[in-house]
């Protein structure tokens, strides 16, 4: 009921048009508690399919869901030496409880290596107990400085999974496994092409050996950590001591892996397929898969929605997410209503279309109408909605590509590569290069530039043979992007 | 690992066969953190389900849900005064958070309608806008002195509820809707029978004017609060100023309802149906459904393992949860372990099976043990759950029909009931009782038996005319018993 304000343009002013546009599509409201968010039905419903979207995945590759508790004693926190030092200027402390002052203090967690390492230690007495493999959903606090709604905020939703395993070479390979699903999740569910890597050691999970992540590509060129793995070797099993007897007779350490995704995939689905006209959502995740609209004068509205309510039944019952707007607004009103909240397909129905035996469909993604008629309409919306994914995905795809730039090779040609992409307004986007392996020449470009690196991905389209900062020899490809 | 313990005798000491059977069935572990505990993978499955059964009956009548902060600024808890009285002496406080002394303290939400309520007077502005019918999957925190795993934690998983609407009516219609939903989930999921009734003032929900509530029986005769339902009139609404325009062009306070359901139906389900064989747990919610055990000498196992796999294949494509338990121990350890986790059928493969193409079934509710055709197995299996889980409910029933006393008409009579029950090792079970409306014939009850009121039940087996306690005439008729 607030007043119309004009939205931004997502050209012009990229996080505007973001703020804009998740408050008007209903994803969220600001909360009371500084940097939190209310999740909002729509947003949260988001949030619901790309829960079942992995917890699917997760529970498919052998991993069952616990709930370990919220509240993290002090020393626990301290046992891991990087990872205190990593997470204790963002923690929330409670201090009292109960009407008395805590003898210890204790954190709200900010993710659950120490609580779940603890509890490893006690379960894992024998290589019968490996690999453990859990999983949990909870939320998380990081009392971060700045804040951005669904990307960073002082509580999240996420889920955290936690492994342990024998050896050395199976926790590395989960680790890399549950990577490879979180891109089949990013790219086959929510449409987003993501790049796969290895994070340098200054971007690094505080406590891992190495960290993994899928970044993907927002509309304005910057890159989103959207999923992280990471394999912790044997920090945390040391500093919990969680060891095992092995089949030799011998105690040994177990190696030990975490991985996790969060809500902020909720901010990257809207900034990867999101325009001026609003949301384009994913069919696989729209919470409104099919938004019916009567259409045509009142007096004819009787006849129509005879046909109209048994149509919404049969989309119903084979499974789609339908919904029909029947308010008193005109039809041009709830057109550019549904489209601003991001529905894949709009089906409309009038006085005509019921003498033709026919509806009208039209995308979210090109703005194609066609009459499609009523025989097989619910097989048409399947196939529809399963070519608007692919679509969608194509397309963030070639935007991606379009916005990876692999020739340069200097710090002047990243300069100038960003200099001359603002001039011209396009993005500056992704940058491949070259890289020795020192922090200083990581530090050196992103004090220069705003660029961090983003990863070592798996598969670089070109390998870059000297430093972007030294020009000594490279001993890494990477990506560099500003990013959220 | 740990050493094998004797399992505490039900009937002997309920209390430690309750913990025995929760430790020895893995579904919980106890928490570092004071009253907490670890909701184990079987524990935290059976709330899976319990989630999924509830969350349709929602979503199903319109319900949509929302994730709102988990923490509570204090001048948000001080606006409902009855509200702040109750919750008050049990709530953890955050007083320090980024490295910084917080300048107002944040509570851990024991329950969210001052924050809901707060959010609801910001998106409540019309008529239009109304009924607002949102529910939340969250953890909530309550300091509590006594805790008792599942039944009673400092950190609990549960669902709340939070509707506004236009008038009384329909404000109250929605607490017993709710009410409803929650028996029938009840009965029909978890097999507890329950009694619906409404809560006696001093039992009331701090803040609420009517508490509505669902009590199951234990198997030790305690009865347990399994679900609660609350009218709350405008007393929120006027604390936190949901207003709306109504029709008529003038500004109202809302209705406002509240209702909630807990991780403490694991504990009822433990309690209800558990036997000195350990969990006996209800086909709809059991995380294995039917446990595959492979039998006969290890030679021949070979020709048993051709059926076995593809059975457990047909099985689980049938969308049955299956399990095999393929390890060395024997039969008869297996036998126990899975009785002991409650497994609702156990299917056994040997080769003498194989040749008769058949298997055996048998029971966890009866122990009853059949052969069965592996012709039609798959539909044969599911019969049989669905046989299992109203037997289980008709057991449950006859406990209650039979522990409910409906001769008590005096304090005497009641003294004299719980001597003689005890005396000759019956259970108390719940009395039915006539009440005259004061508040202190409640206490006295409670201070002399502790026997509380449980409820008002809607449908009561008996009218009674007299006070229990003072032997006025009746305004009410009420159970009690003693309570978890």
């Amino acid at each position: 009921m607030s007043e119309e304000k004009k939205t931004s343009l997502q050209t012009e002013d990229f996080s505007a048009w973001y703020i804009d546009t998740i408050q008007k599509a209903d994803l969220m409201d600001y909360a009371p508690v500084r940097g939190c968010i209310v999740f909002k039905p729509d947003g949260y419903e988001l949030w619901e399919h790309i829960q079942a979207g992995l917890d699917r995945r997760f529970k498919a590759t052998g991993h069952r869901n616990a709930y370990f508790p919220m509240l993290i004693p002090e020393s626990f926190m301290q046992k891991e030496k990087e990872h205190i030092e990593g997470f204790n200027p963002e923690l929330p402390w409670v201090t009292e409880a109960g009407g008395e002052k805590l003898e210890e203090r204790l954190a709200l967690r900010p993710t659950s290596e120490t609580m779940i390492g603890h509890m490893y230690s006690k379960w894992i007495q024998s290589y019968r107990d490996l690999p453990m493999l859990l999983n949990q959903w909870a939320n998380v606090f990081r009392w971060e400085k700045r804040t951005l709604p669904f990307l960073r905020t002082s509580e999240f939703l996420w889920q955290e999974g936690h492994t342990a395993h024998a050896t050395q070479e199976e926790a590395e390979a989960e680790t890399l496994q549950m990577l490879d699903i979180y891109a089949d999740f990013a790219e086959n569910d929510m449409a987003m092409p993501v790049v796969k890597g290895k994070k340098t050691p200054s971007e690094r999970f505080a406590g891992a050996v190495d960290t993994y992540s899928i970044e993907g590509m927002m509309k304005d060129g910057k890159a989103l950590q959207a999923g992280t793995s990471h394999y912790l070797g044997q920090n945390f099993s040391k500093g919990f001591d969680i060891t095992f007897l092995d089949r030799d007779n011998t105690h040994k350490h177990v190696y030990t892996t975490s991985w996790g995704v969060s809500t902020r995939m909720i901010g990257a689905l809207v900034m990867v397929h999101g325009d001026d006209k609003g949301l384009a959502l994913p069919p696989k995740l729209a919470p409104t898969q099919v938004i019916m609209i009567p259409i045509g004068p009142p007096k004819l509205r009787e006849k129509v929605m005879e046909r109209f309510e048994p149509l919404r039944e049969s989309l119903a019952n084979a499974g789609i997410r339908v919904r029909a707007d029947l308010r008193e607004e005109t039809p041009g009103w709830k057109f550019n209503e549904w489209e601003m909240r991001g529905v894949p397909i709009r089906l409309e129905l009038g006085p005509r279309d019921v003498e033709a035996n026919q509806c009208v469909l039209v995308r979210r993604d090109t703005g194609e109408k066609t009459p499609a008629s009523l025989e097989n309409i619910v097989a048409r919306v399947k196939m529809l909605l399963d070519e608007i994914q692919i679509n969608m995905y194509k397309k963030a795809h070639a935007f991606l590509q379009a916005n990876c730039h692999l020739g340069v090779e200097s710090m002047g040609d990243l300069q100038r590569h960003i200099a001359s992409s603002e001039s011209c307004g396009a993005l500056a986007g992704w940058v491949l290069a070259g890289w020795c392996g020192d922090d200083e020449c990581e530090a050196k470009v992103k004090a220069e530039t705003k660029f961090t690196t983003r990863n070592i991905p798996f598969e670089a389209p070109v390998h870059k043979t000297t430093c972007i900062a030294c020009c000594k020899p490279a001993k890494h490809t990477v990506w560099l992007a500003r990013a959220y």
